[in-house]
């Protein structure tokens, strides 16, 4: 099948470098133009580069970056627009996108909780995909858009997947520990979090909750039906480059053993694997047995497995008790949980024949 | 009264510097020696001092360190001992005191849970200072040694006390999110710290267990009764000096509002307060509405009032759920989760009659 | 003689909020007005704080942000302003301040290099006050600007003029480890310093050589005479939070003792000293002989004696060669650097009746 | 020619994890094994892993640690050894090594000032190598060593080296700001770190001043005479992983311009370039134009070019005055100044038959 080809919006963005870096010689897309506002037109992906664990490839950071014109776009013949837009914008843009008949795979919250958009984690919800027909009829170019999670939730949903599955748990409470790119850049200002820890992030628990609801639930008739899990959330940002990190805690009548729930994890595949999707990680949940992971350094991104590439997550530390269980969650929030999770919803899509 | 005559041990250590900050013209002790391992013999206090959020006044920090002879102490006429040991050297030294005739108030977990000795939290739990008459009968020359409990539950056990009281609650889950001094010194590597989480604190979650219990439970018959309260902690290390933040949820039947929850919490007051103890705090637990506290660095020590200084719990972000609490709690781990707190004790044990 | 009326302009910032601190109870002066732009109307100071060294006095913090109206201070009978305004737009407003007659006492860098304006350090220049004479003719009602200079040559040109005075040199690098505070608020991204070094501030080394000229030269006859001093600065931002740390490197053809520089340093006294002034540090300069002293945690602040409080530059590390002389310097850059030395501008200004 | 077996002395050390990581499938040498301490015995090459910015290869983390036993190293066929023992200890045991006829490649400083032992730097004085004919006679079994420098020096001595061939400068000031993996594990306590900067290392200046004196001096008629090159260091550490900034200050009487400068720095190729040395960097030294780099999170390592990989020194902000020229200069410390300088070292005596 020919590459499609593909724009990214925000691509001076933290996520927006992040989809550079994954679509860089991607067998599926061929990225046209690397697009962001007025005020970054002209600068090279370069002069932007903030990726410290990643091999900036000189031909891809020699590429300028072009003001966003999506007629333009058009006209060029791109079909796939990757959205790492600030949700504050994200919104109208990515609608003219799906009006004028682009698929749009983006990371803002804007359109996440619409009746007719999925926030898709393929290895958890690869039907919701469906949903899309319904945008496509309602659009006039047959164009639609498919959202990411956000990042928080996106690890954690991935992890209950199996979990709920296999013991039906229903009732869960996380504290995050999260890191400083989900906030984008300039983001967090230094004199904030030096030495110190924000236990707070607007909307970020709620989006865990009603996100999470959404991602786990059913669509079905043409309508999604929410998960009955309950997540209590309470979020707080730590002085980490990159990696969300996550203390969990399920309360259940009935609790398996630590071995159960670490098979359940790490038997866990699902649609990507079988499609073996180009970014999909071997093994979507990596369990750790070493008292003292996961760790956000060690354990996001270099230190998975060649294939993860801060695609999988990371459990470790699972301790039962009598009606309880606990353990932590490691997910790369702006690979997994950001840009990657997106490039592989456009992979599903691609692979649907959607794109 | 006349002052009584004090020894610290564990001198050059975090815990150490906080006992002789704190014993600096106290109104009940009076330091008469500083007291560490031969290697510090001859040092000064101010060539170990490392705490940079206090003034350190130079005629304490002038003090020299001595090797530590419990016999020459008892000669000397000393009669109260803080000890900031490191628990594997504690116990068999505060013993010896013990049986000298000392009376200790010490930080080390060695003694916690021994069947005639308190974990004592004043606001929470006075009357098990009683249990010292147990041990002043066993001890030879009628010494005895007091506790104090570990860092992290003693902001949970202070924050739960007037919760419990109010609401019998009994269902907690803690993420901790712990400070580096309660690591001692030299402590945590940087290399492991910087811009990482360690979610892994060796002993810290059964401690928060097995201590909440006994300390929020009751002393009766001469016998501990433990408290039926489960709590359940996952304990990780940020980067940051002081202050221990917990994110805590429990889960009761019946939920009380925000505003029952914040007046049962800021109307504590308990026997400390009652005897205007030196080190008490004028409220145990600070509330803050702001959405964005508390924090380690503003609230844990100068962001409280001139009275607490490190003494009090912060609270803030209560949320309430159907059958769900969630709030964030700070308490600076070196002072009320340490020295400060060994201080308290000893200032109740003094206006009680047993130094 | 009667307190003088005062307004804070930029009150929000963080050169604000020192001034708030400083210029709390002072004997001098007393603040009327806490104004900022309209984007902090309304909010308290409390609602901004961000020192979490100094004790936020609670009738301080509760005073309440006002937009700035000059022409309303005036009417209230406001003679002195003291100004935390961003250098971008400091010029006018500063130049409005002192047409309607105020005396204005600035640390932005926009009338620095004003052929009538002084950069005022009472310890090295307290005669280059009088230019201001010059300015209060040309200026409509009488008033003035004066200015302090850039935080990272302040503690440099305080260390340098006794050695100046003592020994003739001339010829001096400098390599700085300039803190986070030095930015502003929101300033230096988290993502860029984490973990990390700039090395790079914008205009400072340009400042630090120009300023320095100006500040160790002469006032004659109703002119500045530059320095002949040349100083090479190489500027570089770290995750610290207050405190420039420098690295300073003199050639000189000869050379005093190590012993001849710290007695040169440590008997430094000067007008503030001599006035004692209320801000003054009783010795502007402390010498330390610890191996590995200054800190910025530990010496920029709450390590300095109770009358310096930030207001001292520590030299220390203090060794000679032939023809070479090299220590380490270390000054409060918002205190000394910043609002500190504007206060113990004014604190001269108005012993010498000029306010 | 047949690989060379190999053994790696310190491998839980953190220049131990580099050799191990330099050296997996080295065309010259076959790794046959780790040691370390007691201590460490048993333990897997992935229990010690700390490197968060290289892939730890399974294959190769999969390994395990042994004691190390000199004869039995020999016994298997051993002949070439990578030491990264602290110098405390390295002494004698790499004494022993070269007695039994091992060529010893050495990160320690103990041997670095002997007179028959060459600080290697192939770049700067691949000359220097003969000298261990000399050791070869003196030592029983025709062993030797070969060090490699301090890693301060090293990336200062290798941009030297064009610098002083081309213009014959002499007098360097370096101000540094050093990375905490150049304290090894557990190094540097946190606590002494965390927002803060510390303005002394251990015989570090000495170290800069006479060994970079050796390496840019001669080796003529079986002895060395030093360069006349004056260097002084002020050295700090900073809270960064991996890196090793420097200011650096030269005086000169001619001083040549910004662009003849970096034609001199981007122009320089020696031995291993020629020979093609498999860790030689294709440009030892990276000249970048940005205003704002160096910065060791950014070039350090990921940020240089694939064949440089942590083994080319980047120099930055070369700003030119009258007899004074500047620049920022930063080398990553574990790599060109640690385990890598030592594996081109064993390149270079490879090549030249002497292994």
């Amino acid at each position: 099948m020919a590459k499609r080809k593909a724009a990214i919006l925000g691509s001076s963005g933290m996520i927006g470098q992040r989809f550079a870096h994954m679509l860089h010689e991607h067998p599926f897309f061929e990225v046209e133009a690397y697009c962001a506002s007025d005020r970054s037109e002209g600068k090279r992906l370069s002069d932007v580069w903030r990726l410290s664990d990643v091999e900036p490839d000189p031909r891809l950071t020699s590429n300028s970056i072009v003001a966003t014109d999506i007629e333009e776009l058009v006209r060029e013949g791109v079909e796939v627009v990757f959205s790492g837009l600030p949700s504050d914008v994200a919104g109208p843009v990515e609608d003219k996108c799906a009006e004028l008949g682009l698929a749009v795979f983006s990371n803002a919250a804007s359109h996440r909780m619409e009746p007719d958009t999925p926030i898709l984690l393929p290895e958890v919800n690869p039907d919701h995909l469906a949903s899309v027909n319904m945008q496509k009829k309602r659009r006039k170019k047959g164009g639609f858009v498919v959202t990411n999670a956000n990042c928080s939730v996106t690890g954690l949903a991935l992890v209950l997947k199996p979990l709920v599955d296999s013991f039906g748990f229903e009732d869960v409470s996380v504290a995050t520990y999260q890191a400083l790119s989900g906030a984008g850049y300039p983001g967090v200002p230094s004199m904030d979090i030096l030495g110190n820890v924000l236990p707070y992030i607007k909307n970020e628990e709620e989006k865990m909750t009603v996100e999470g609801r959404k991602i786990l639930g059913k669509f079905e008739k043409g309508r999604f039906v929410d998960s009955p899990i309950t997540i209590s959330a309470s979020c707080a940002r730590v002085d980490v480059r990159d990696g969300h990190l996550e203390a969990v805690f399920i309360r259940s009548d009935k609790t398996p053993t630590p071995r159960e729930i670490a098979s359940a994890l790490e038997g866990f595949k699902a649609k990507p694997q079988e499609l073996s999707l180009p970014s999909a990680p071997e093994t979507p949940i990596i369990v750790r047995s070493e008292p003292d992971r996961p760790q956000p350094l060690l354990d996001s991104y270099a230190g998975t497995p060649e294939r993860a590439r801060g695609m999988a997550a990371t459990v470790g530390r699972i301790r039962v008790e009598k009606k309880s269980l606990r353990f932590y969650l490691l997910a790369h929030n702006t690979i997994r949980g950001g840009a990657g999770g997106s490039v592989l919803n456009a992979e599903l899509a691609f692979k649907e024949g959607l794109t």
